[in-house]
């Protein structure tokens, strides 16, 4: 089984913690490749920068269902362009945005989101409602601090985490939370010891999950919101 | 004032129907242009048509806000990038889904989509529930047509669409229907006079709305959903 | 075309900020007439009073219909007798209630509701659940004022509205606010100045938009939630 | 205990009925009036009627508040004015729809409506809506009779009501039906026994609730939708 | 007419409870029956501990339908075992949970609810979710005490439920509160006058419903959740 | 790793099915075992069955906790008792609905349930509603047959299977199917050939996610709906 595990962004930094996070956990008879896009923004803050990356990990995608991989996860807690890298997908791909909430579906009755900076706060609350899931969700905080402050700055972003987790705790009913920026991978550990309920890295537990999946022979449906699309003249 | 209504397409016969459409309601001392983007796909029938197209939409829509336009109108009924459009526009950009879905509540206690083909049932099907409104709309039937079919065939559109929207009016209580494709611009009014119910036209409905709302200076908020864009760096 | 703006209460002090809110927008072509209900309470705090100004409401709505009015606009923030008045209209007869949730839909994730007194919360937030779209709605918090006082006390209005303005804008996600009182009327813009978030002022947004779809010749839909009622005895 | 079961139509057959349908079910220690109010439409059919009805329900509450009795049934299903004649009254007034569906939740996992002519579909799941009772309401289907007709064409009534009831159990998943016309009091037996689901009858059912309500002390909140009025200035 | 009150736990503390409860308000003419189940835990507090009692209270529930009850009430606010009792019994089995919400919903827009442990917050929002009042609920805030501490320390509930209360009121919007304990059942009078708002005690709540409905003849639907269970065979 | 796949009910075949269901999919370094309970119905067709069965399950879960098993997963397509064995256990404990259901998520926008008689579409509607999916589930359709019946007669199975699917594909737009049963295991992925959309075995598909996420350590929250049960007196 050969995995891609894509970062649609191009931050080596962002790229190497998703390669560690990734390989520890993998199992050994799995071929996992971990890379990122061509080109494109250094991180990805905006559904502007998503858009901007998307035509890049659009050519990775294809390129790996010409490559013989079984899977693709795209590794940035926004799924980005996931509708479109579906529907040219014939091998399944998977975000981890939307497999961190069906794993924490599982695990209680509400989860809540740590998020960046506050305006992501409305995006992440746009996602859970795209996917039907409001009334699982528990809310969204953020750490006021960009995707590269994070991957960089472990001690705020654990105090900061620690901090707004329990507000979540005790005054949104949270009951498990999603590490939602794929440059935190790495810290939840030591976050879930500390408070004592699940605090899930949305990059192993996809990760995970799709290993499983995919094992089975899974695939997402092409025949409604994944339908493939028709061939278009150009100009 | 002074309107960018934006086909995010390449089609001449699409860009030349929503200028028919337009400039026959535009108020006299509107400055309309109708233009296209520089490069994409023909249509637009997928979200991957979609991804590809966007950054030449984005392009477009900057271009909008430097030479001094009040507002942009995206003219595809699936509002192609409009969050990271909105991201990056200073001045209000709208989409003529979310126009038409807006009139639509004001008109009726539900309305139905007329789309393409039967895939993007699923499509719109899923837009409904991001803009939050699931319990107003009565649900989705396909012509079983492609974007420049319809756009020709307007004979075998009005048959189908007369059939479709019987069945949504008597089967899933429909009160409202909209023609949810911008080659069926200038289709509406005589389905209207068929059916005896308010049948949208997304174009035109989005044009007059936004004339009106741009009058009173009204812009989508930047503090949250719509933020503008961090700068990045860039591989 | 002429378009009647209907204050559904008796109140001169409100029917003159509505008049000189709509005139200062209105097209020049347009007939604009703003008039008040001939009996009824001064001003709409409650459903009962809503129920008392409704058969003036009605017969306002009938005489227009056969004045050659285009469309008329209910002009108070909860929309009152709506269904009713729609039904009895062969002309689109729009809330502005009804128009600024519509409005609000296109600028942001979610729109929060300046209210009057803190039960009109509760009121507003069945209002949104009638239509359908909680999910778009961050919350109603009240200024603790009566509608007169609020007409009357332009600077506690401002002062308390920033403050609340800025809790919905923070604690409660909110993007877009909405002045939900046809007396708060011409306050939006210093407010928006103040809190940098779009402020919609129900009255003039409707008109805008209304303006607009009745030029195209929409109308609402008369074959289900606003069929056209049967004659009945009375009694 | 004294309870006030008002028609608030001025239909003497249909209060007939109801006067039937409530003696028969009271308690021995009740003193049950049945009364229609004193001016009005024959039967409420349309926002319309309901609207200028409810100043005559309204009348008749504040004069049931006055009276002495404990509690007030507006018995049509329609629960036309409901929010005002709560705002006005201080005993509990009660609606036959909310409580029929209140205790519909109680007998199965979702419920449908027979309605009488097809406009009220839409009416039925607008108010469905209002309550936030959608995902437990399989559905309305209608008679297409009027409400007079219903009162009289018993045959009639049955045979469709059979023919639409087996239609709702197979095809939307009712597990209970509710006779959506108080004309249709009496009704609900006989169906009940060829169709094996409970057949709810509004009025009979709200009136046993709000007898063991009422005995209780129950009241409605009078803090937030309920609210009482403020007193008005009137032109 | 005969009814039996069960109390799914053994405490004869709650049973007594509710016997005094139930008797101060039954009809005359009421066989009222309180019993409570033979063996399993004290009370009831999670999942567990009604997964353990509900087979006891199935039996009870059996013998009820043999000895000609003509309906049971199950008194513990969390309704354990509901669905299966309702489907191995022919007359009809209420809880007091969803009878207590059932006739919230008359009484005010939102209703919260008092409970005993922070942890049962969650239970709460799920069996509302489960409902589908999740539009009506305006939350669950916990006393942080235990059912027996409940039963037992009188001044300690009527603090901590008055303050509790006071913030379900101001910051939830809380109309109407339901006392969510058994073991509280003869507290709600007086928080009701200091609080001003209605106070339901769920055991009284259902029982005077129950009685109504019952006197009627209604029955919960036996063809779709609550059909009576095949034969099985048993190892 | 040690996994228990428990079967909550005593059939052999049943147990038999999934033993080869789990087994031919399993990691080699795993060590699963595949149990029924020790007592209980032979199949669960109600919530009665499940009530009787769950004390039962709730001592193997319990055993599993001593035994050193890191992870259990419940295998019957009801998770009967899922909150109750969730609670009483520190090792993570899955049903295979809810791990269904979290995989279709990922797969298309909305899924159908294909289940045994008529009833259970009530019961699975209700189930989707409790976790709070109702906006991705497209419906349930039931084959008309018992568990025993779907175990043993693969033919009838397969031709009501492909038919009903038919229905949920092109009627309710389901883009994926689930196989409400656990004694369907085995059927999928000849359905998944003739029908070309994704067929999900909730056992196997738990299976692969729980060996996958029990790799990672997560565990499900204990501070709320999970919490531990308190100790109680028991008679």
């Amino acid at each position: 089984m050969k995995i891609l595990v894509l970062n649609p962004n191009t931050s080596d930094m962002v790229t190497e913690k998703i390669k560690q996070a990734v390989l520890k956990v993998a199992a050994q008879d799995v071929d996992v490749v971990v890379e990122k896009i061509e080109h494109g923004p250094e991180v990805l803050e905006s559904y502007y920068d998503e858009a901007l990356a998307t035509p890049y990990t659009i050519k990775k995608v294809k390129e790996a269902n010409e490559k013989g991989f079984d899977a693709v996860i795209i590794a940035a807690f926004c799924d980005p362009g996931i509708e479109a890298l579906k529907e040219i997908s014939d091998i399944p791909v998977y975000g981890t945005e939307e497999c961190a909430f069906s794993a924490a579906l599982l695990l209680g009755n509400k989860f809540s989101i740590l998020t960046e900076k506050k305006h992501k706060e409305s995006v992440k609350l746009q996602h859970v409602r795209k996917l039907g899931l409001e009334s699982r969700c528990s809310g969204v905080r953020a750490l006021g601090m960009g995707v590269v402050e994070i991957g960089e700055d472990e001690q705020k972003v654990k105090q900061r985490g620690i901090e707004l987790s329990r507000r979540m705790i005790e005054e949104d009913n949270a009951e498990v939370i999603i590490m939602g920026c794929a440059s935190m991978a790495g810290y939840s550990q030591e976050l879930e010891k500390t408070l004592g309920v699940p605090i899930l890295d949305p990059v192993t537990v996809t990760y995970k999950m799709v290993e499983g999946l995919t094992a089975l022979g899974v695939k997402h449906s092409k025949i409604g919101l994944f339908a493939k699309p028709a061939e278009q003249k150009w100009i």
